[in-house]
């Protein structure tokens, strides 16, 4: 059973800190929107769907106190509470849409008591949970049908469990597969800088008892050399209409040597990931993080002070790389203009 | 003026822990062929030209108290000293080509003294550092006429004054095309998992004053996609006939990646570093080490304990990545069975 990465529990937020994981398992209890902001700006919840939900409650927890005895006062901290969570991380696009998501939410209630609008907004984060399990074992079913037997599957960044409010993206398509009987091996990046393939992915393989070698980023392209792999499977941050696809940093690297040894390259992401409003990947902002991940990440100072380092969180993967964009509703295959629209309809 | 890498100094061996770099210089004093050869075993002593002189010397250290009295008893030393170091590292060519040479060398003179014989000895480990340093010098300036003005260079691993007994192999073109006053930007892939581009490449940037960023290994693809980089330059532990060549792990993916972004990929190497007793480079004996390099590799447990994990230390790129190699005696082209012959003619 996989671990709930990000609840609502005796009226606050309870999220497990995934910047000590694998060496600790520690539970965080959040009881303020600062608190929220905090723990997603330094990762300690992260993966898309996850920071949308974590974005969700975020907003429950800024307005729960409020004052407000109207609604234009309301809609004031509303406002300030959600314009706060959406500094946080730039590049997901889940934070964004599921702070829309509630400021929708509670205008269409507006009408009513401010406290009767205060336990509409709970109900619907409570429900983007509930929302994000059921897409979760959706994209999983359909994620695993692209896995046969034996198989050896490559994997970036983590897309388990731990990415989600439970059950995950891509990895849980290989986890569904394994529970049907596939034998697989999973390929896992340690991702660069911040080790979320080392720290987390192998530790949720390790709890599911899923084989998997790690590797270092740059080893990708020997296992794929190898023929140890067989399938690359990833998540995504923001998908725009034509299927340009931003992730973890290392993804692009990732698709560009599935091409040259013939291996299929997929995202798995909810249609919540996919922001219709941006034509193509160029205009997604990318996140660029300090220097201190590199030089300093690990308890030990691994390059020099006052060395320039560039450390962008993330990379847009060209559409023409990627072979297909599993969401829970099917796989859309190019042309993604197309596709992708009419997984909308 | 480039740090001493190695040198013979008072009767032993001196060099620099690189293990230590950036944050310590610290020079070591090694007496025994066994502190040699930990020195190179654990990576306080590596590229593959300094790899090659620490052989040399250590074969110096290994004899210079033999008791014998005649050639025979004498070459059962020397060959016991020359086994136990060439099994320190496998894949690194020069090693073995150092050994060699060495024994060879003491043959040639078997019928003088034993004292004799170990004179010519350091003699020769001496005349080793010299020719280093003229062939380091002649593959900057060949090196140095691919570099154009303005131009982004990515590097990988360490090629500079600490892969050698003092100037460098590919480090040092981008260093010479500097003080030629071209204006260059060094990108150093930091170099999972030892981090040799972190430690010691972003360091011997600073010490000569070469613009130069830090990056993750897997970002070589987004800085070729934003064409901040013209042009790869790396090195090699070994060359086969027909131009395949062994480096550090994650040389393979920068030529993949410099491919699909048609940027030229080229590899600085002495001749030491070519073995035309290997047709091709799938014969290349691939060191594998330790999982704790890559799952407490920086101070900190950043893995599952028990996760399985692959840590090859180099790959092989296949001839046809490679757009020329750069030797003391210029630059071969493909095809390389017939160029890198040419060379020792």
């Amino acid at each position: 059973m996989p671990t709930e990465t990000i609840a609502w529990t005796d009226g606050h937020v309870r999220l497990i800190d995934q910047t000590l994981l694998p060496t600790e398992t520690r539970f965080l209890d959040l009881t303020t929107v600062e608190e929220i902001w905090e723990a997603i700006k330094m990762l300690r919840v992260r993966g898309a769907p996850a920071i949308g939900v974590a974005a969700a409650l975020g907003v429950v927890t800024g307005v729960k106190d409020s004052p407000a005895q109207r609604w234009e006062d309301f809609e004031r901290d509303l406002s300030k509470t959600s314009d706060y969570l959406a500094s946080s991380r730039p590049t997901a696009v889940n934070l964004f849409w599921a702070l829309d998501r509630m400021r929708r939410v509670a205008e269409s209630v507006r009408d009513q008591s401010v406290e009767a609008i205060k336990r509409r907004l709970l109900d619907e984060a409570l429900e983007m949970i509930e929302e994000d399990n059921r897409v979760c074992l959706a994209m999983g079913e359909h994620g695993a049908s692209l896995i046969e037997d034996g198989q050896g599957i490559l994997t970036h960044c983590n897309t388990g469990g731990l990415a989600t409010a439970k059950y995950g993206t891509a990895l849980n398509a290989v986890f569904t597969a394994h529970r049907q009987g596939k034998r697989v091996h999973v390929y896992a990046d340690e991702t660069r800088p911040l080790l979320q393939g080392a720290r987390l992915t192998a530790w949720e393989c390790l709890q599911e008892g899923v084989p998997c070698t790690l590797i270092c980023d740059s080893m990708a392209a020997v296992v794929m050399r190898e023929r140890k792999v067989d399938l690359a499977l990833v998540g995504s941050d923001r998908i725009a209409a034509n299927g340009d696809a931003a992730n973890k940093i290392g993804t692009y690297m990732v698709a560009v040597l599935a091409k040259e040894h013939g291996i299929p390259f997929y995202i798995v992401a909810p249609l919540s990931t996919v922001d219709m409003s941006l034509p193509s990947g160029d205009r997604i902002p990318i996140e660029e993080r300090g220097k201190e991940e590199i030089i300093q990440g690990f308890g030990r100072q691994t390059g020099p002070s006052d060395i320039e380092v560039y450390n962008p969180a993330f990379d847009v993967t060209p559409n023409h790389l990627i072979s297909g964009i599993v969401t829970e509703r099917g796989i859309a295959r190019p042309p993604y203009t197309e596709s992708l629209r009419a997984m909308f309809e």
